[in-house]
């Protein structure tokens, strides 16, 4: 193998790390690593699973990611929406949160999503969410938002789910996390610039508030003994590095599990490629979707070789990544290894960590994910749009998550369908004195009584061609001076075989009345297209005009007036 | 109430009777029940029925259609793939052909099938079958014909499903009517024709074959005795007319017939439009979709009624009804009179009616569907289009009739939206000399180092965003000239919101890089959705041009040379 060839395999952004980018991807980790270690203790509680598990999926992964991923700042690990769907996937399997089974079944997770998306990598599928909207995936994040919390109020508040009775203890520690953690944002912040500390590091600092909070609640705990008061405790939890595991196959399992992976598997690329993309554009840079699916898919194999849940690229960890100035995946490296070493150290302050503080943390770091702007622009622009965004919203609150998804991703491509289905139509005619032509219903023009110009703004095809027979059947009744119909076709970017029998049914229709039809501004592969077909022999004598004037001019009868006619004669 | 709206309440064509349409109509009822008899008989059989009840299926359904519906030569009554289908859902359910329950499915299917033709009347639902495209239509047919073609084997050869083994007599009768039928077609037509009998006359009489060569079979079952030979006869069975029944409901049987009830009526309903629609254009009559649905319905609660099963307009008998010369729905009262009749007088024939000629009375029927034709045209214009009618006919054949015509109806809604999801995008140029512009791929044109055009050649949605964004960042990468990206829109018939924040994001992103964005030749539709979302202020210092030229003349600076230029400098 050339020397060449061998640097080729090595990541791009380790050609390009100098002393600079050193140092700011060194601050960058650091400081991810900071907001990454109590988010991912409390993501795993959110997931079921032990803490420790939660800083496994912050280690193997962003590494695996960083060697082979095409974004140079995307902060891979625990996630709170793969968080939620793997609770859902497996509180539907009967199993009980924190068993040995559910443990072994977030890993079966893991390693079915790291299956699908290197298979979507192989096949080259990952334009396949672009079908998921901006609005249905707007209101899934808030939806999953709205759950998160609902989800994480009896750990904050004490309570059992059976009874809402708060525990005074609890609910003390949970409120003060949770007020100290709403003032470490934009009030901190404030207060630091006002302070006259640097933008930057105002903007910075509030970061290590999640960790600062934790550790202040566990000290708390400890030293008031609350444990023994009443208040849930992570507990007694052997600490240390993950030890590589192969996780059990048990086929009924992998079948029962693959719905909810399938769905994990796409919103965690879909979370991913799009916080990758944003950031990319800001520096210039260029993602690329396969390389993504396939790091994705290594690292989540890495998740599950570590024995725990799936990871994807987060959203807001990814943007503190970024504005923290890291500038290539040693970043996420310095992340890890930052993470791991709270992995080898942190496991005796498990024994006072409070539930109530993890909780605290979930719903601070979910609360932006709660998307009211979209509705509100949506709700101004179209319609339908936010009709999609509410089902999938209340879907994913009411139903379920997953049916909620898949409602809202249905019900956007049945609105598509339904309006390519009713094409808009427009009766043209020529503005006097020029050779523009417009829509009747729009502007004042000239139209012929032996000429009707019909423009067609859609592609043909099955779901469609209906409206177009009836729309013409429509306008040829009750003109009895109508010879010659022109379908004007500038917006017919496509033509399909239903559309094209239509096409001939009308030639053969209209010709049975004494009218002949023809096409006009064909685009240039329809052209390739219909040559071919044989239907422009069928339209004899109807022919194909390069534009509407071109039409009027060959095929008006000058001693037939002009029906409504403003400008000239 | 006024007499004028009480005229209202009769149908048109009473109005319209003449003398002359009289006869015609009288003419034409005759030769459709001639033809109706026997296969309302073969039908009944394919169903698993009694035959019987094919006669009743043509009765009192063609009479409700004829009042209430839009078509005026629709032969309403028993059809071969309703049929096929509501067998095969009974069968589904683990009933017996012929049981007391399996008649019981097949009235309360018919029931089903009135609500949900009434429900879509209801919510004017008719155009949502527009979604099953031809070429699904087309397979999903042949497919049922063949499968059709192979139910009716074990009839014809005298064999049990289990052992294939004919039985000689019973073969001997089959492959004679099954011979007789074939001639019966286009050879009696042409030797008729040669013997100087009319045209008109040598088209109709064949017509009269099935009828003809059933009384034949039965005749020669009779004087031979075959019974006692083994071949299976329809037997013993009560004639007269249906007496009204109520189908008891079963809350359960609903539920599990209701999918099978949803593809009769759909399917129905698109048969019975098709030809509805081919045969109303060339009398220059119209279908109303929505009385067409009410009819159908209405007709469908008579054969519940008559305890029969489903109904609809089936294709070859509407057309022997039109081209006998039939002017109105009196034609298709004539034919329901006659088939009364029928059902009073035949019912002593039925003990020596052999199975074997019923069998290739089907198949002669069902043979024109399978259809081929519409196969090489596909696959010569449209090789998706041959996917999916492909799909669907070895779908039906193969493994499900309903699940066949989903997987093709499914297939050809994701062609659709995957190819609207890839639109085609043109860098487009100047035609020297001219203020003609074009695809710079398929024409000499002239371009500019300091302004992109970029034709969009499909409406913007969720699904295609992300091609958009790709595509300028592709067109973008390696042009340091460039200051200008106009986008040329006048293939855009309409943007979602999705559209609307990719748009957003592209003004932001290109002005990072130093780079304005423009539209040109924005529809008016698009242009009131645009103007209300707040994108032209945010486009600032980018503007909306009514023309490429327009654009030009504006934005490219003469001191930049053109890239490529073959007319002018």
């Amino acid at each position: 193998m050339a020397g060449s060839a061998q640097f080729r395999l090595l990541p791009q952004w380790i050609r390009e790390t100098r002393g600079q980018t050193l140092q700011d991807d060194l601050l960058a980790g650091l400081i991810t690593a900071v907001l990454l270690v109590p988010q991912g203790m409390a993501l795993a509680m959110l997931a079921g699973l032990p803490p420790m598990l939660g800083l496994y999926a912050g280690i193997l992964p962003p590494i695996l990611y960083a060697i082979l991923g095409s974004s140079r700042t995307l902060a891979v690990g625990p996630v709170s929406v793969a968080a939620l769907l793997v609770a859902n996937a497996l509180a539907g399997q009967g199993l009980e949160p924190g068993d040995p089974a559910w443990i072994a079944g977030a890993v079966t997770l893991a390693l079915l999503c790291a299956g699908i998306l290197l298979l979507m990598a192989l096949l080259r599928m990952g334009e396949l969410t672009s079908f998921l909207s901006h609005p249905v995936l707007s209101g899934f994040t808030s939806g999953a938002a709205v759950v998160i919390i609902l989800s994480q109020l009896p750990p904050l508040l004490g309570s059992d789910q059976g009874d809402w009775l708060p525990h005074a203890p609890t609910l003390a520690l949970g409120l003060g996390c949770l007020g100290l953690l709403a003032l470490s944002r934009s009030p901190l912040q404030r207060l630091l610039r006002r302070l006259g500390i640097g933008e930057r590091l105002a903007m910075l600092l509030p970061r290590a508030a999640p960790l600062l909070v934790v550790l202040g609640a566990t000290l708390l705990t400890a030293l008031l003994a609350l444990p023994e008061h009443g208040v849930d405790v992570v507990g007694d939890i052997p600490g240390g590095l993950p030890s590589p595991v192969l996780p059990g196959l048990d086929g009924q399992q992998l079948r029962d599990l693959l719905p909810a992976a399938i769905v994990i598997s796409l919103v965690s690329y879909v979370e991913s490629v799009s916080v990758a993309r944003v950031l990319a554009w800001r520096r210039r840079q260029r993602i690329d979707s396969n390389r993504e699916l396939l790091a994705l898919g290594i690292a989540n194999a890495g998740a599950a070789v570590s024995g725990t849940m799936p990871v994807a690229g987060g959203f807001a960890r990814s943007k503190v990544n970024f504005d923290a100035g890291a500038r290539t995946q040693f970043a996420g490296i310095v992340t890890a290894l930052l993470v791991a070493l709270a992995a080898l150290l942190l496991a005796p302050l498990f024994k006072y960590l409070p539930l109530a503080a993890l909780a605290a943390v979930i719903i601070i770091a979910v609360l932006p994910l709660i998307d009211l702007a979209t509705l509100r622009r949506t709700w101004r622009f179209d319609r339908a749009d936010s009709a999609a965004l509410l089902v999938t919203f209340f879907g994913v609150v009411l139903v379920d998550i997953e049916l909620g998804l898949l409602a809202g991703l249905v019900l956007s491509l049945a609105i598509f369908l339904w309006r390519t289905g009713h094409p808009h139509f427009a009766v043209i005619g020529r503005i006097p004195g020029s050779s523009h032509y417009r829509n009747v219903d729009r502007y004042e023009v000239e139209t012929w009584s032996d000429l009707l110009l019909l423009r067609i703004d859609e592609s043909l095809y099955f779901a469609n061609t209906a409206s177009l027979e009836q729309m013409v059947a429509r306008h040829v009744a009750d003109r009895p001076d109508l010879r010659h119909v022109v379908l004007i076709c500038s917006a017919v970017n496509r033509i399909d075989h239903s559309a094209l029998e239509t096409l001939e049914a009308l030639v053969e229709n209209l010709g049975e009345a004494g009218l002949v039809l023809h096409l006009a501004e064909v685009k240039g592969p329809v052209m390739d297209r219909l040559r071919h077909s044989g239907l422009l022999e069928r339209m004899h004598p109807g022919q194909v005009f390069l534009s509407p004037e071109e039409a009027v001019r060959r095929l008006h009868s000058p001693e037939r007036a002009a029906v409504r006619s403003e400008g000239r004669a």
